[in-house]
């Protein structure tokens, strides 16, 4: 496997993979990460060339790890020197990936993937080997992906200790601005007009630490992930805002903001009784796999162990 | 001390008080909830009128810890039979409260009060001697209140282990709007956008599950909160709208949340650095005390030992 990027995510998952038996190599572009990897026993190099030669040799999974603005610049490196290698990325947006990834003529060998993990730290010395035990990790199911290679990331997510969830490119994105970015934009909206109430950050409590904890997030990560998904944000936002806009009128109106408050309610308690079920019964070679996988992802559907098709070799 | 309403508020407060050494006696309207109490060792009476009589023989302060809307009808039988003893209430919002007190024409007494104090569950036998532990317990400095009532209050917060932030009913309430029950609704709005959006509950974790915590409240509680102080709230909704209006059409047309995510950000560090300095030096005799109290409160100050005073016989 060659890791492509040695931070926080790509350390990690040289540590993890390496733990549960897999062959590891990587590339970091400062020389200071790269040495840090090889001083803590790993292979690793700053020369990009030929650690995708040995790739392309070793016909090794290659996982993009690297910040998305970099991201096309490292696939038409890969285009030139491996463009035939199982290929995989671990960056948080999943439709800009992909069309890079196609732009880039890669699109025949690649399963976009984003392990729902991480910490407050960054680089490889914050890098942990348990970092992906009990974590999400999305594996996209979009109508090119390649069974073959589906099933050697799956493998790899689930060596790692993440369960897998199946889903779309462009779901996950709409899925992510739902619960993660619009989450950040209303936490900063919160901190900002409580700032503004003399006496507010006196009295704050469970409420208002809870609301704003994700404002404490260093602002050019909220603005890198809100902003790489503006157009699945954009409608979130306008819907939020239209809720908040009624409830404002129904509360200074008639002294009720029943509707929003019980709909509310309603939607947490759906959230908290959400299970989690295990994918079981689908087969990595029936027909229609991938629109299947997506089916179940949606309902909650996991997968805790690996499932039966042609590219398991286990 | 004459506790009326043994619900989780007034049921703990009867048992840290007791605690604490001071002599209690309660009324509570059903009769589940006072035989609860008895059943405890806590002198308990459904006879409103009778534990009011003995709480005008002995000069008791009567706390108020009843639900608004019983507060008014609660004020009423204190004015017939104990109108002239220290009056004080554990109620969330100090604006409505005062408003009663002074219909009921017990103004003269009355020093508002509001430990920021609970859990999640209600009545008598969810009470808790340690409930006010370490919590803020708010005491108006409105321009109308007596310092012998209010070095009464304070001495009973701080025997039951909470520390005092001074402030006036209007600042409370406004202060409330921003650090709980705007984030009520933004919480509920979370959850309603984010329930309608396919794989979004499969995917959600930390900024989802904090961003909604306080949706998974009951519904009417949430209600009564906003409702009742809606002339602060509503303005604060307003402001919120107009920021995140903003952010989206910063994100639509130029593709950033800048503006938005630096001043969110800036805003919640400065809360985590809100420091809670001890008021020590402000007497309780002093011209101005109330005002210098509010100020002291509004710059995060709260009360941990007795401050000397007139009223203080400690």
């Amino acid at each position: 496997m060659c890791v492509l990027g040695l931070g926080l995510i790509g350390g990690s998952l040289m540590r993890a993979a390496s733990a549960a038996g897999h062959p590891v190599f990587g590339y970091n572009r400062s020389v200071d990460g790269a040495k840090a990897a090889q001083f803590d026993g790993f292979e690793a190099s700053t020369d990009l060339t030929a650690t995708l030669q040995q790739a392309a040799e070793t016909e090794a999974l290659i996982v993009v790890a690297v910040p998305m603005p970099a991201v096309p610049t490292m696939l038409s490196h890969i285009a030139d020197t491996a463009p035939l290698n199982p290929l995989t990325d671990v960056i948080s947006v999943k439709g800009a990936v992909l069309d890079a990834v196609r732009q880039a003529g890669l699109l025949a060998n690649y399963v976009g993937g984003h392990p729902m993990t991480g910490t407050a730290h960054s680089g490889w010395s914050a890098g942990r080997t348990d970092l992906f035990e009990d974590a999400a990790w999305v594996l996209s199911v979009d109508d090119h992906v390649d069974v073959q290679v589906w099933t050697q990331v799956m493998n790899l997510a689930l060596d790692c200790g993440s369960f897998v969830v199946p889903a779309r490119s462009d779901e996950h994105d709409a899925a992510a601005a739902a619960i993660s970015h619009l989450p950040h934009l209303l936490a900063e909206s919160l901190a900002v007009t409580a700032g503004e109430v003399p006496l507010a950050f006196a009295l704050a409590a469970g409420s208002f630490r809870d609301g704003t904890r994700v404002a404490a997030t260093a602002p050019d990560l909220v603005r890198a992930m809100c902003e790489a998904n503006s157009s699945d944000l954009v409608p979130l936002l306008d819907q939020a805002i239209e809720q908040l806009t009624s409830a404002r009128h129904s509360l200074a109106e008639s002294q009720s903001v029943s509707e929003l408050v019980e709909a509310g309610h309603a939607a947490r308690i759906r959230y908290d009784s959400f299970s989690r079920p295990d994918i079981l019964t689908i087969t990595l070679d029936e027909p229609d796999w991938r629109a299947e996988l997506a089916a179940a992802g949606r309902a909650g559907g996991v997968i805790r162990s690996a499932l039966p098709g042609p590219g398991n070799r286990r």
